[in-house]
């Protein structure tokens, strides 16, 4: 055959079932009682920064740009002509973006690239803590206190697709939802998720072979200053690289 | 000299007085209020694609990449790895990216580079209507109707800058104010502002050496299909062009 048919290219995918789009009529209601309800005050600052991942591969690096930039941190040097402001060509100061792009972001070299960008940064893995503990970050979050990120296996909610990283841009506190920030808009509308369901997508699928998923959670962190701070990423590098040391 | 400063950078600017963010705790009070009036209908989809404009230069096509993936327009090529999807760098079928760089885009050519990609686009001068048919266009769009995107002069709102393209993403019906989603997200926040205000900064300051700036009403084009249609420019172009031959 010499007329072989180009690679297949894709126009947005369908929400699986059980998840809620944002724009949705059911997920307009959602909208309107969780900011009714007050789970809603952490939308406004998300909502003026919501970004799509600037490469297929770059979940994480999309995700803490949202948040980055919702927090308004500096990044102190600029981006595009003489303006600072953060995008992901701004985030290589744990990893290259090359090696970002190939082999994407374990949570905690994602919580350290956020810490040298001037956020706190608690990183939760999903095995070693309940549902709870996740529902109480996303209600503070709701609520207007610290960001969430939350990091999942997309096919624990029937998406195409691997481990994704997303903001959360509210809370629905009667019935426990939260509403994904899918920072992939070219493949997944926002979405709203159970909880409960959001929780069991960041577990291994096998404990034995697969690191737990799980959720950070992003403030500004008052005492940074000025640009990314290189010697935090490589000290947490070391740690994390060489446990067997300590 | 020989220790010259370097160029001096900013993070942002202040929203002058007069305007209103909407992450404010004024602008959140008048959103739940547009919400609860019917007047954010239009939001919905236009906050899942709400968007930093690529350069500073590209307020235009920042607008466009905004409203072109809310209405949900395949741009029938791919941007990036398998996706299909726009941004910046696929709205260079009216004018090289390179000259829209340097001279921006007017108001005609503008509605022209949204017509071959896939919308309908009507254009409107703000010295030739008056404020009631912007409002009428705001009211639509508000309800959920075809979407407008804005061309002001950021002078006349007392904003650093020269003219400004930006998306409306809702209106106040009691206020009778607009929420202009401003793509240069890096310098000012999205703001409400009096309807008669940002009319009049889309008037001419000299008429005698200035053309009025308006608004573009758009929608999707359900009679366009494939790709961007090049030789629409073309025609819209020459039209434009030589209006002495008509």
């Amino acid at each position: 055959m010499t007329n072989a048919d180009p690679a297949p290219t894709f126009y947005r995918r369908e929400l699986p079932e059980g998840l809620t789009a944002f724009a949705s009529p059911e997920g307009r209601a959602l909208f309107r009682e969780a900011l009714a309800l007050g789970g809603m005050e952490g939308w406004f600052p998300l909502a003026e920064h919501f970004h799509t991942q600037a490469e297929p591969a770059f979940c994480a690096l999309g995700s803490l740009v949202v948040v980055l930039n919702a927090l308004s941190i500096d990044p102190a040097r600029p981006w595009k002509g003489a303006w600072r402001w953060y995008a992901e060509e701004l985030l290589d100061c744990c990893d290259p973006l090359d090696v970002v792009r190939t082999r994407g972001l374990t949570l905690p070299r994602f919580g350290c690239l956020a810490r040298c960008n001037g956020a706190t940064a608690g990183v939760r893995y999903a095995d070693e803590l309940g549902v709870e503990p996740l529902r109480e970050d996303l209600r503070a979050a709701g609520a207007g206190g610290p960001a969430v990120i939350v990091s999942f296996a997309r096919s624990a909610l029937d998406q195409t697709g691997a481990g994704h990283y997303s903001p959360i841009g509210g809370w629905h506190p009667e019935k426990d939802l939260a509403l994904v920030l899918d920072v992939a808009r070219f493949k997944y509308p926002p979405f709203w998720v159970p909880v409960t369901r959001l929780h069991a997508a960041m577990l291994p699928h096998d404990p034995e072979t697969a690191r737990s998923r799980g959720w950070v959670v992003l403030d500004r962190d008052v005492t940074h200053e000025g640009g990314p701070h290189r010697v935090v990423c490589n000290m947490q590098d070391a740690v994390a690289a060489t446990p067997a040391l300590t």
